[in-house]
């Protein structure tokens, strides 16, 4: 809405764009703290920056992408997307026609130079898309180049330990969740 | 388990595999039946069959999938590791070059023939890997040609009638979740 110029947003609003009760954005906003007035509701631009200050999307992060394949093409491309909070600096592979090259904004290194880019990238997190057998392994190179944040889309149980954190990106589990309400 | 040939399992064992509270894990099973047997455990092959009832997955379900770019040729690809309950069946692209070909076990087909290749095969869940201006169009003939739930990953809202049930597989979330915790 700050793209639109509204300066000021009523909780009643908010409510018929998110198809929620007013009454609970209130609730819910006010735990945070004291963001809107009564009667004139919520200042757009504030409201934002501390949205974004309680999801603690205030911050850049830098991310490393391993494999290169169709599924890591199809993520460094939609990148552009992304980029207000996320980057992809770097995608490694083993592929020595990949290797060089660049998808969307980043440029492809090879595997063996994971821990020098992302140590000289200052990469944060990592996502993973090569093929599940590769995937623990991988993992194990991200963690012991110092990642503590990996997004997982290899279709396998990784082992991370416990200070890592680690989400899957599975795709049975959408389609089953989907498939329950048919 | 049953892959194991392991032919009961404990509440106790079963928390050691999940990660969870064993008395957890047999309040939520007793909510649906009485499955185990006091000091024995469960049956595994028949708390599977179970449990596949509970999430409706003891049906199978057939997906056509829309967009060959990329993301949708990984999916495609990775629809060996779904097949147990889901199949994608049938790809649609408006590309000259991809019409015809095979992409993993399904066939690409024009976008123009998507009602009659759905109705054909039976397909009821819709999959969008399209481009993110081009997925409300799509959105839009999936459930005129009868798809009454749909996977989308195009990073867009799209909007559906209440009867069908819309899934997005936001990549921008994951990320958001993941750094949350950074």
């Amino acid at each position: 809405m700050s793209d639109l110029h509204i300066q000021t947003v009523s909780s009643y609003e908010l409510g018929l764009k998110l198809d929620m009760n007013p009454a609970q954005i209130r609730k819910d906003l006010a735990y945070f703290g004291e963001f809107g007035r009564k009667g004139i509701g919520y200042d757009v631009s504030y409201l934002i920056e501390k949205i974004k200050q309680i999801l603690k999307l205030d911050r850049f992060l830098k991310i490393g992408l391993v494999g290169a394949g169709h599924l890591g093409i199809a993520i460094s491309n939609y990148n552009q997307y992304i980029k207000e909070n996320f980057s992809i600096r770097a995608i490694f592979d083993t592929d020595p026609q990949k290797v060089g090259q660049k998808i969307g904004s980043a440029e492809v290194f090879h595997l063996d130079d994971l821990q020098r880019e992302i140590e000289d990238k200052g990469i944060q997190m990592g996502i993973i898309t090569v093929p599940a057998q590769e995937a623990q392994k991988v993992a194990d190179r991200l963690i012991d180049a110092g990642i503590r944040a990996i997004l997982n889309f290899a279709p396998v149980n990784l082992k991370v330990p416990p200070n890592v954190y680690l989400r899957n990106a599975d795709l049975t589990t959408e389609l089953q969740s989907l498939a329950y309400y048919l």
